[in-house]
């Protein structure tokens, strides 16, 4: 081959807001898939797995980042000239499949879909513009008591997942609460919607701004810490004082607008449903400065929280937050068919979730990785390679080392892989027809215990030699006691 | 809500060349890969997941359409106006990932990887443009050892998820075979690199076309049925010879090119290993017609067929002949950093072997779907989703009715679920601490055999009550019954 010419050749780096993810990190991530479907599937949903992409006009426009260009997703133009999206979330594709095959699914039509989602976004620390959700929906269900079973499906997940009762809460509060209380005070109609949803995303911002940056974003605006000016919503001050005031007290029916009333009847309706199925107030909680940012949710919204704190690697306290969430959309579907179809759901950020547990679970011990069979003569490969078959065949995580290195750097491979033994055969061992098996997990303690080298070249510690016949035994029996 | 206006609404359909998967074949999906997820592991490769988006000019073109627009993959601009793409598959984002890591990975690298990738082609039936790949490399390995334990795996592969010995085989061959005969034929050099990618392609259609259709492919060109003319490699009459006696003959050195010959001994060594491991021809097969179409392979390819006959719907015959493949790329990782690492790899196309699977495994029964608590008083929901939750604590797939319709349509919602049984409390149930338990199963076996409404009435079968404190002990025992 010619050598490729220097000028020409790319640099090798990800995309900008992407990441790999390697395989301890994949091993926690599948346990936890896992886990998180068993406990979706007794709820009764079943799964669905709709394309990564979709016409843009199917998809909709919902991000809270709308302003920016290209409204926060990826997009391209078909061959045909049909524009394209990456699927931004998981629920704006069911949506899409539900008005699609209405006639033919179960009505209500419950399913759960795990995947990744796109956005085009800046990325930040922690924030990538790839990202998996975990979600679970009911379409076809008017009633509050499938709210409450969202609520009930969040708090049993994280439980599922470890997390224990009293370090979580599930917090709700209905859309319908600032759209009456914002009607009441004379900002209802069409000509308000965009007003609305901006309070409703300042309220949003609530614990990280304070009630002092909300009433800022209520009024003219607020200027953050590098001098960036954010329009607020352009509320009186009596109207911001309605909406601090609302944030501040218990919810309570103190309005007569229908819109706030209802969402005040449903509250305490789901409270009532999940109390009788002994979800107490420490799982499930109403809490009335909860939105959520997206604009498609009409009714109750929903937001799992972390509660406890924890240390980062700097010993600096840390609390999650919320790690998951979901709401009330009954517009959703309609936008294709012009028909009403009530909906809700949940869904859990897997990643941060995932960031989450790793700090509360135990650390486990790095997974044992493979027995590598060491070559020590090339000329003998194909009876190396067919030890290593042997071992497989029997179960036995195994590889032959593949490389092109002597003795030495095959034992570093091993280590690097943290295999728990190196099965040896040199030409005298061949004769004999025995094997050595060296168990590395006790060597690397006898190593730390022996300082003298001519002690330990005549101790030979943690290495046993074995008949042929009797080396995927003795693996076993060694792979066995490190897993204890 | 307003009504949406009808001319703004968006169509509800799915972009062309994609599709959904629904519950059945995803439970398959899984299934599966969890057991070649089981033999990768045991062949000693990790976990990696790469993102679905790569710089383009990291993922480099080599697909066999380059010539059609956009070369067959899905790019966009950045705000920084990089151009991205959507993987096409998992071997170039995996050379990205060892170049820009390569300093701190275990040397050979051996990662298996499982995800959907994207092709902007045509679709076409049972052709789409995004489908799931799972992969298995190593990355650091020139002796074609390697490669001999790409042909075990895949055929341990194969057996792991059902088929049979017999009805598959890995075929082999090298990519130095016919690299070299062009060369001994005077086409060498790099001005005649397009001529021999044209002349793989050509091979590569052997299947489809038969020898006849590669003559042409190999001369001037061919005019298929459709009467649309593909230009041919231009080939002179006897080096076109050459090449079709070449695949008519079995595989002998018979020509003193250096990659030819280089090409025959790699194949013999690799059979040798094969066989020495338990692993015959009619596993591992060597045959010179296998090319593979991506154009950065340089030693041996292998196709994993599938070569029974099986019935499709209307009776007809099928075979489906590959199900994966594979071969050495020893230049991909540098094309980033200029120093040769060399690779090999395999890869199955999961959908294409699940559809084959699906012909030949048992007819698996329906899943059982969900027990359902009917709501039979709107009063009591609270009571109802009590109970549900109740059966969900013990472990039973269960859900309260959540639509608004009376109970024939709930009754209609338990059959459309598959659900396995219904349970009924109205008030009469409700003052004696009862619950009524409806069986399906049995119920659709009574009724097929009960002609007469009257006696259907009477007889009420398959339907029986018990003490709300036993409803959990007799739901378990009924599920026990129709799983076995």
């Amino acid at each position: 081959m010619s050598k490729v010419n220097t000028s020409t050749r790319p640099e090798a780096r990800l995309a900008k807001g992407f990441r790999d993810i390697e395989a301890a990190e994949l091993r926690g991530l599948n346990d936890m898939t896992g886990k998180i479907r068993e406990v979706y599937e007794r709820y009764g949903f079943e799964a669905l797995e709709t394309p990564a992409i979709e016409y843009t006009d199917a998809l909709g426009k919902f991000l809270p980042d709308q302003d920016r260009p290209n409204a926060g997703v990826f997009s391209f133009q078909d061959e045909d000239e049909q524009w394209m999206s990456l699927r931004y979330d998981l629920t704006a594709p069911l949506a899409r499949y539900v008005a699609q095959n209405f006639q033919f699914l179960p009505k209500p039509f419950r399913r759960y879909a795990f995947g990744n989602v796109y956005r085009n976004e800046k990325p930040g620390p922690g924030r990538f513009r790839q990202f998996m959700q975990f979600d679970a929906d009911t379409v076809g269900a008017e009633g509050v008591a499938a709210d409450a079973e969202m609520c009930m499906l969040a708090a049993d997940t994280l439980e599922a997942l470890g997390v224990k009762r009293g370090d979580y809460v599930i917090k709700v509060s209905s859309r319908k609460l600032l759209d009456g209380l914002l009607s009441a005070a004379g900002l209802d109609g069409e000509e308000n919607a965009g007003r609305r949803l901006t309070v409703l995303r300042a309220v949003d911002k609530l614990d990280r701004l304070g009630i002092e940056g909300v009433s800022q974003l209520l009024g003219k605006g607020r200027k953050d810490e590098s001098g960036d000016f954010t329009k607020g919503a352009d509320l009186t001050p009596a109207q911001t004082m309605e909406v601090i005031g609302f944030l501040e007290r218990p919810i309570a029916s103190n309005t007569d607008n229908p819109a706030f009333k209802s969402g005040v009847e449903d509250l305490l309706k789901l409270k009532e449903i999940c109390a009788a199925a002994g979800y107490d107030e420490n799982r499930i909680r109403l809490d009335q400065t909860v939105v959520r940012g997206l604009e498609y949710y009409t009714g109750p919204v929903f937001e799992a929280e972390l509660t406890f704190e924890v240390k980062d690697d700097d010993g600096r306290p840390v609390r999650f937050g919320s790690v998951g969430g979901g709401g009330r959309y009954d517009d959703l579907v309609a936008r294709f068919t012009g028909e009403k179809v009530p909906a809700t759901g949940f869904s859990i950020g897997v990643s941060r979730l995932q960031a989450a547990l790793s700090l509360i679970g135990d650390k486990k011990a790095k997974a044992l990785g493979p027995v590598v069979v060491l070559v020590m003569d090339k000329g003998e490969i194909a009876t190396y390679q067919k030890m290593t078959q042997a071992l497989r065949n029997a179960g036995v995580r195994a590889e032959m080392y593949l490389g092109s290195s002597g003795m030495k750097a095959q034992m570093k491979y091993a280590d690097k892989r943290n295999s728990p033994c190196v099965i040896i055969q040199g030409s005298d061992e061949r004769a004999k027809g025995e094997v050595t098996i060296k168990d590395l997990i006790e060597g690397a303690k006898a190593a730390a215990a022996i300082k003298d080298n001519k002690e330990w070249k005549e101790a030979r510690p943690a290495q046993f030699s074995v008949s042929e016949a009797n080396l995927i035994q003795e693996v076993h029996k060694l792979i066995k006691r490190h897993e204890a």
